[in-house]
């Protein structure tokens, strides 16, 4: 029987999501649960894409199979008590035999945050601490260039080594609560570093180290190093995967 | 010179804020620092009051002297590049030699959050996950019956041995943020326990399991047996202190 699971994790102490000999790894965790669930007999899960180190999911989801079927509410009871208080399972579903949690993904939707206030302690690994004021009028007009179809060569990780780096994002915005700025991106997919790379320009022109049309070029010019920074981990959340088919 | 520091924490990874052999507390933590930089010479500080373990401070106030006068800014700057990602100091000034950050605290004030809706595991530390709905109308009513000054004994440490367990509450009061209740009292001190064993008993009355008047019975007893669970500390803030002459 396949399952989907959407799932919530703090990635403050986990080496990302996705499994890597001799490391701590959200996967690994799951995997062993499950496992476990299933009478010892291996269960691998599959996702709808990696996080990096730090980063954060609110809602993250993956597919798995165990041999036989389990009513879904217990199913999510057991996982929720065997998993430490890092990870958390909202929810779990029964899915046809031919879904894939990574391939059938459709839109994924990220989310930034940036403290421009001034530096807590109590959210050192939730939030950037950026510390400084910004222009968020230039960085909403800047975030414009991004939406739609483009090559994201610019803005993905540069040894990255991929088919395409053409990716389509469908929305992108800017929201502000007291010293907190969020900014939301919801996309077809998204290569390595690529959020956290775009945020890295969208502070440069926030703090005016470059101009707003600056985006145009950079974009154009299809090279990692024109772009600057790469914003910390912890401000990342990967707050929603959706499917166009879900059951 | 004679300093007064406000300073904010994460509690979730020390032993608390007191200073206590072989543990790793905020005390231990702020007193390396300002001993390197009064060359060396140890700096011993006062807080208005210790914090439990786990237990977090965003405006929490300590006093402590240097051998010489240091520019404030400068000051604050220096702390701040030694401390940990955890602890942070907002603000420093010079007070008269007679000040003192324990005995001359007027008024403090503690905020106590729990999540009534589904468990976070991105709060962990931070929120009580109560996970559960709570009456917060009948909390309100019950609140009401710690304002003014009583005497304690059944919301404390039971082996806590003091002088006297009378204190004054002069506010209480709950406010919701979708599933965040936050349960906020401002008094002039507070025994160890208090506001976490006054949180357990405002529980269970949101819970339905005691009635909102049976507070008043708990009080009159002065015996700690009779008012149930103590709250964790990760929802716990200390949220200010406040004195009459800070100058």
């Amino acid at each position: 029987m396949k399952y989907l699971m959407t799932f919530s994790y703090d990635g403050t102490s986990y080496n990302g999501y996705q499994k890597q000999p001799n490391k701590n790894t959200v996967q690994d965790v799951l995997e062993d649960v499950l496992t476990r669930i299933n009478s010892n007999n291996e269960v691998s899960i599959v996702a709808s894409g990696r996080t990096d180190s730090g980063v954060h999911a609110i809602n993250q989801k993956a597919h798995f199979v165990l041999d036989k079927e389990v009513e879904l509410s217990k199913l999510k009871d057991s996982i929720n008590k065997m998993l430490p208080a890092s990870i958390y399972v909202k929810n779990i579903k029964i899915v046809n035999d031919d879904f894939h949690a990574r391939f059938n993904s459709k839109r994924k939707t990220y989310t930034y945050k940036i403290n421009t206030g001034e530096y807590n302690p109590l959210e050192a690994n939730y939030v950037y601490q950026y510390n400084k004021k910004l222009d968020i009028d230039k960085m909403r007009e800047a975030i414009k260039y991004f939406i739609g179809e483009h090559d994201f060569t610019s803005f993905t990780k540069a040894s990255e080594d991929k088919e395409t780096y053409i990716r389509t994002i469908y929305e992108a915005s800017i929201s502000e609560d007291h010293s907190i700025i969020s900014i939301t991106f919801t996309g077809n997919g998204f290569l390595r570093y690529m959020v956290r790379n775009i945020v890295g320009v969208l502070i440069e022109i926030g703090s005016n180290k470059i101009k707003v049309n600056d985006v145009q070029d950079i974009l154009e010019k299809k090279d990692r190093r024109e772009a600057g920074i790469t914003a910390p981990s912890s401000g990342l959340y990967l707050m929603d995967v959706e499917y166009e088919n879900e059951n």
